[in-house]
């Protein structure tokens, strides 16, 4: 028998909703999925390779060469490409597994153009180009772009992309993104045959003036709000749920879990369960989140601990107790943005951090 | 080639010399390690092996039964606890792979008590039992101890061990300590023929009476404060470095990152490191936390994005910058609890959420 875990119950179905919901909302209805961090902690090549059996997708974004590599055994025939761009010695695995390099400064665009003219171009070894317009992160200066040739740069580093990234496209009235869309717009005017590509999920959500040729939305897809002022118009995808280890019933004035943070004020029963903060549940959350059976609401009770939290299960009527075996830690009624707001983050950081013994299921 | 990527290098020898430490504390001279959540993210195997093959440490906890069954396959003759205890239907699997279960409940002693009269008792089948005395998490109440017959419990449930856990430890003058200590000499008279065991990490550093037969460290092997009110006596042992992907020049008056939390307010040069929020840096730390390239503190600009973070590396001599490929995240400079103060938490979060990319190095 394989052991009982704590789960994340992937729902491939809606991945595949929010999906089709951003290609409906995007211009030009050209849309890739970014699939770095395993997917946003959600499972890299199950994700892929629903969006892509499924729905068609057949460009990808990850972070990493190694993303990348293990992407491509499972995609033989995708376009991967990956942010970080190669780093010194890395080019022939670029060239070796089929992936397009993020170019993403002058020394990368040398480095790859003189890898390009070294392998004689026997494979055609295409990458895209990325240019800063607000993010003084990864890209090409603005300030760079009167001092290149565009016509040679494409033919001799192979560019089939011109991108940049979006830094505040989750507030869209934000005078950046207007910014952000006259500097890309500029950069453009030097690349007019390359396809362009600029907004992250988010970005689908402003106005078409934001779309380009293709869109790159990673949150979104995994049922993150692509903007926390308004209604999430994406389904739910991932369902974190753990055993109860154990429930018993405390006297009152005992106290509770590390630090003894909180005392019990009445009788209660405690249920203890089998995910703590290895497995993602963030310790800043600590009194705040709660713990769902069907549909009653367990509050949690003390610190989080390593491996344990302890809820509340006073409430839950007797009959439901005693079929209960799990509780539901992310679900529909606790969603990933509800997490976020109790560590004082973002969504994306709630699903990254989901821990390897979140036994992923897929469905 | 592989693929260039962050790494975590373990300093074993940094890990063997705190265990020795920790023995050297312990009244008994007797000392276990506690490798649950994969040696809190330093890589449960070789941290373990290390111990055992090194050390001569022969006992072992872990969280879960999956924890469990990778560790026995690298150490056949090993004692491994697990602390969860048999979820229902688990035994067999307890059994087939020589684990001892930590007996939280009453509905534990039963079901495995009925395991072991089922199975004949072929093989030895031993236990711990856990006795709750101020956490209300997992573990016997002291309410129950009176309802049982200790003598035939020892011998019918295969009990070889008797243990609790200290809530506030690493506070040593925290009241609930001598309360802790009073109730566990109190159960123990009712187990006067079983070793015991009481102090985590910290308890080795409360007076002798925490002691007991075994201590159960954790968090100081790995190089976490047993006493953050204190300087810390353990060995740094985990360091975190990262690949610099992009130095550039920014102009002054640019927005860096997510949000545009930043702006820069002089000509700066600028690293992007391939470190974000899933490989473990929180979020929580934007804008606080650093990165070193040897003794060089290079303040961090902007958020913590999910793949990059931002270092001002202006006042890195160019010798130094030109030769450098990659910077410290987490050293001695910056150690895992000055990581966990910036993020509002404990060194034990911080190692914990290192992230699937860290690729783990041993000497």
């Amino acid at each position: 028998m394989p052991a009982i875990t704590a789960t994340l119950t992937v729902d491939l179905a809606a991945l595949c909703a929010n999906y089709r919901l951003l290609k409906q909302r995007h211009a030009a209805g050209k849309v890739a999925a970014v699939v770095k961090a395993n997917a946003y902690g959600l499972g890299m090549v199950p994700v892929a390779t629903a969006l892509a059996e499924r729905e068609g997708c057949t460009v990808f974004f990850v972070a990493t060469l190694s993303e990348a590599v293990t992407l491509r055994e499972a995609l033989p025939a995708a376009i991967i490409h990956v942010f970080a761009g190669p780093l010194k010695g890395e080019e022939a695995d670029y060239a070796v597994h089929r992936l397009r390099p993020v170019l993403n400064s002058m020394e990368h665009l040398e480095r790859w153009r003189a890898f390009r003219q070294h392998t004689g171009e026997v494979s055609p070894l295409p990458a895209a180009l990325h240019v800063d317009t607000g993010m003084c992160r990864l890209g090409l200066s603005m300030e760079d772009l009167p001092r290149l040739d565009p016509e040679s740069l494409v033919r001799e580093c192979g560019l089939t992309l011109l991108m940049s990234h979006l830094a505040c496209a989750s507030e869209p009235a934000h005078p950046l993104n207007a910014e952000q869309l006259r500097l890309f717009t500029e950069a453009r005017r030097s690349f007019p045959a390359l396809p362009a590509s600029l907004a992250n999920s988010s970005g689908h959500f402003l106005s078409h003036d934001f779309h380009f040729d293709l869109g790159r939305p990673g949150c979104a897809l995994y049922g993150i709000t692509p903007n926390p002022d308004l209604p999430n118009p994406m389904q739910h995808v991932a369902t974190w749920s753990a055993p109860i280890l154990q429930i018993r019933t405390i006297e009152r004035d005992q106290p509770i879990g590390y630090g003894a943070t909180r005392t019990v004020t009445r009788d209660m029963k405690v249920a203890t369960v089998a995910s703590g903060y290895a497995d993602g549940l963030h310790r800043t959350a600590s009194n705040v989140l709660a713990a769902w059976i069907e549909d009653h609401r367990c509050p949690m009770l003390g610190r989080v601990s390593m491996d344990l939290t302890c809820y509340d299960v006073t409430a839950v009527p007797d009959s439901v107790l005693e079929g209960a075996d799990r509780v539901t830690l992310m679900g529909p009624q606790q969603p990933v943005d509800t997490l976020a707001d109790a560590y004082g983050t973002i969504g994306y950081e709630v699903l990254c951090h989901l821990g390897g013994r979140v036994t992923p299921v897929y469905r």
